[in-house]
């Protein structure tokens, strides 16, 4: 017996066909001693039915089988009966008689059922991977991954990049986040790094007149987790040379149009939406703005500046500034509802949340009486507010502003069901700024990596208002989730060497930790710039799933750990001695 | 001005066109203040000119530029006079008159040429790999790299295999080769281990009816290493549900066909030749015999037993083993030719080399005189000896014999012209043996893994003679070179058990560190087994390399130093301690 067909291919064209299956018992029923199992490979089920009349011998090897059995079955395929025909099951036309079966492993009970929708606490599902993944959802969303990668390779085959791989063992780099760490046996006291990403590798790699590069690679975050992130994640890397900005989107948007055709069917317009940081914050309050509606914040610091509302007045002093998200249709809320929204902004830094509701034709709310029937009236007009909308106002620095309405904004429009989760929004945020100032350690740090390239009209004030500087950079964002990200990189010793004095690097250390890859740009080094898109991301989103792990067929929980293999774990003594390592001493607890 | 065209792209049917061209400055060459440059791009080379006719300002800034600077110039495609066509370029019919240029970057002097065959010590090259990458041929091979990436994933997506990408943070694992660990700052004293293969992710993909798998996957071994290993390499890993050892070999075949014919051009023939083991052992003296040429081992104990030749009569007795190469032809060699192959004999273990010549219709050397007429003429028949060979004889333990008769035949076989280079001789080795005894540590290791099944009529005897139990685990060869191997797996936990157990393995430690997977074994694990090819290898005896670094962008030395970053390297002492590590002190000289 060998295989002949997959459990969920079989059809009414295969009725008279004598079939070998292998599979495993998701059900069986016994019905007056016909034996009826519900027989499941990776293509779907099949019912196979075990009968007196033909099975033989095979019946009662059948009815010692259990759920999760795997079986080796042959039979013919036969036309169900017109009252058993199973309308939501594509086979469930024909049903599959057997004449002989081979137990080929026997299977305990697992601990939860291997189905679709199942409850079950994720860290047993991680634990038992094995067994979560026969789950007919988490095969999907394997194979739309897989399926994923393959439309991405051959869309960048097609546009003859090359796909090189680049080193995981690599050097520890200063900026950016936490490296992973692994100590060297050979060089002692000395480590690798595993990559934060193939930044550097690639631009080398067109230093070194590769022209187009891809890679679908692993990259390496030692950061603090949250739910959506992994110490482990994937980006599809790419990088050209000798193309600007302008030529490389339009063909990254045709690569997503690909993308969703191929996956999921669906078809993207193009070109995509851009939008520049400065016009998403001030819109959106956030760079990475969910367009699939609208509700967009509006300014009003020159209407409430001079009003009686002192803590306007004090935080437009202080060069902050007040901004209103116009809830529409809110107004009839109730005193109560209103004030939930408190304590979730207060999640985002604001310390307080004004509001005013439309009722009646007029301005309701406990901040109403310190306006004048002018500011009323200007408000009314700049906000669009009409019968039963809800004013919200945030007024604090422009961050927290930003932070505290984007994040209602997002929370309202879902609520008011302004958000169709069938349409994906793409757009391209553009014009990042090169620097932000980081208040903790009193200087600049690169808002995308200290690689990118700043805008050539802004280039003359680097080394004098690097705050003002914007960056060739560009986000590609879709549904509200920063989906990847690229620049337009430094090619000239000089540019890098200003950027690096303005990140705080002195010439010698900007020379031990990038030494390299200053000399490789006096050595005929092209213009050449790209992006990376975070695959696990992007698969999240094609799967309409909300969590990073349901796409990675052996994620870490949020801490770290692997729960199947438990790891890490300890290791040998010898092993680290072998290291030139040992652990710390353990702090020990203080007494009470 | 962009980019109209690839340099090596242009022929004679662009005549006319005007065309805007990116690229590196091979050679410039002043005739009579017209220049002419060899530009170049990762297509190939075209010649461009400047001439005060038709250049205008463009000739002055040409003047200035040096090798490798990166231009962009626009120009009109003309035919070359007939006495200037370079028949040796493919765009030596034509030239390109430039109006317009545009220095994208300058350059320095380069420490090396950029052109193929060009001789660099080694470490100057991977100093400023990203100088080396642009010489054509390794383009060339890095190209061929990503086009046999691609053949794979191909070819495995045609046949319904899925591409799950699995863990770089893992587990340590006992067996095997050293790992690299990387400390975990989360879980203070525990580490994660990089995978020596992705192993037992695959294996749990089954169990978890993935069904067919695939990866192009990263591995890591911190092995001493070898001209032909690297500290991360890569293997295309697979592994199939339901199939046995006959039904994937006649697959992998196919995928090899594939992946010459599309890669080189080259048609391999199938079924490829299956050799046993002990018969690739017993003929070829290696597990990985070059099978492009004869000059087979010979027996020759019953003949030798009760000769007059002591050591050969001794080694018998003690279970050793007398084998003959006749070295055709080599017996009109010199004595001292002769004798130069000891020391070569001596470096894979013999401690001598006794010879024989036929010349004049006789055997002649100093052995000849401890034969009996009789026994002569059964060497000559058993060998097969004639006119001008040259009979070479180990004797030894079998393990000597075969490393120092496998080393001399393939010496040989080069030396006289056997081996064609043009010729792929692919082959399958079967029926491994399951166990090894290591003298060491005094105990069985598995030749493959410990998750190698056992052929079935063999495992009765596990317990009792473990080194005569055969696996079902095969090697493919390809001249002289395993570029792949592989074996269907265990998948019942009483089987495992006994496997652990006869490693020496304690149910406690087998727990401890394979619970996971012996629990797996009792839910429905299905039979499985698989294969992973060495893609750095295939891909370097594709390009016809003999050295793994040339085949990887960005390769490690022999002693595991990437010398373009300078890693690994020392990191911040917080860096450590966050880590919950400290460097071992560094041991102290002893005084003289």
């Amino acid at each position: 017996m060998k295989r002949s067909h997959q459990c969920g291919a079989l059809t009414h064209a295969h009725i008279g066909e004598t079939v070998t299956l292998n599979g495993w018992v998701q059900t069986r029923r016994d019905l007056g001693g016909v034996l009826f199992i519900d027989l499941r490979d990776r293509s779907g089920i099949v019912q196979i039915v075990f009968n007196p009349a033909y099975s033989g011998d095979a019946l009662q090897i059948a009815d010692r089988v259990r759920s999760e059995y795997v079986l080796e079955v042959t039979g013919t395929v036969v036309k169900r009966d017109a009252e058993t025909i199973n309308a939501n099951l594509p086979t469930g036309e024909i049903e599959v008689r057997i004449t002989e079966i081979e137990v080929l492993n026997a299977a305990k009970t697992p601990p939860f059922f291997i189905e679709d929708g199942v409850e079950v606490d994720e860290s047993l599902r991680l634990k038992y991977r094995y067994l979560d993944l026969r789950r007919p959802e988490m095969h999907q969303t394997l194979k739309l991954r897989s399926k994923a990668a393959k439309v991405f390779r051959d869309f960048l085959d097609g546009e003859d990049f090359i796909e090189v791989e680049t080193p995981i063992l690599t050097k520890s780099s200063p900026e950016g986040a936490r490296d992973y760490l692994v100590p060297s046996r050979v060089h002692e006291g000395e480590f690798f790094a595993l990559p934060q990403s193939p930044q550097l590798y690639k631009q080398l790699l067109m230093v070194g007149g590769v022209e187009r590069y891809y890679q679908i690679a692993r990259c390496f975050r030692d950061e603090d987790l949250r739910a959506d992130r992994q110490p482990e994640f994937t980006q599809v890397d790419i990088e050209t040379s000798f193309m600007q900005q302008d030529d490389l989107l339009p063909m990254m948007e045709q690569l997503m149009v690909k993308l969703f055709r191929e996956t999921v069917g669906v078809e993207l317009e193009t070109p995509f939406q851009r939008i520049t940081h400065a016009d998403a914050m001030d819109k959106y309050g956030s760079d990475k703005p969910d367009l699939r509606f609208g509700l967009e914040l509006i300014h009003v610091n020159d209407i409430v500046a001079s009003s009686g509302v002192k803590v306007f007045a004090s935080v437009i002093e202080k060069g902050g500034e007040v901004k209103v998200l116009n809830a529409k249709g809110c107004g009839t809320w109730s005193r109560k509802d209103i004030d939930d929204l408190g304590p979730y902004a207060a999640r985002y830094g604001a310390k307080g949340l004004a509001w005013i509701q439309v009722k009646e034709g007029e301005f309701k709310g406990p901040i109403v009486k310190f306006f004048t029937p002018e500011e009323i009236e200007a408000l009314r007009e700049r906000t669009g507010a009409e019968e039963g909308d809800l004013l919200l106002f945030s007024a604090d620095n422009k961050k927290v502003v930003a932070d505290v309405l984007g994040a209602l904004r997002l929370k309202i429009g879902r609520q008011l069901g302004l958000i169709d989760d069938n349409v994906y929004k793409f757009a391209w945020v553009v014009d990042f700024p090169l620097l932000g100032y980081d208040e903790e350690q009193k200087r600049y740090v690169a808002e995308h990596h200290p690689f990118t390239r700043p805008k050539d009209e802004d280039l003359a004030v680097l080394d004098t208002d690097p705050g003002q500087v914007r960056a060739q950079a560009y986000d590609i964002v879709l549904n509200g989730y920063e989906v990847g990200g690229g620049s337009m990189r430094i090619y000239k010793r000089d540019v890098q060497e200003k950027m690096f004095n303005a990140l705080g690097l002195s010439p010698e250390v900007a020379n031990e930790k990038f030494g390299y890859l200053l000399d490789a740009f006096e050595y005929g080094t092209p213009p050449h710039g790209g992006i990376a898109f975070g695959f696990d991301r992007l698969v999240m989103l094609l799967a309409g799933r909300t969590n990073l792990r349901e796409t990675i067929a052996f994620p870490k929980t949020a801490n770290a750990t692997d729960l199947l293999m438990d790891a890490p774990s300890e290791v040998d003594q010898g092993q680290l001695e072998q290291l030139h390592i040992r652990l710390a001493p353990k702090p020990v607890a203080p007494k009470a």
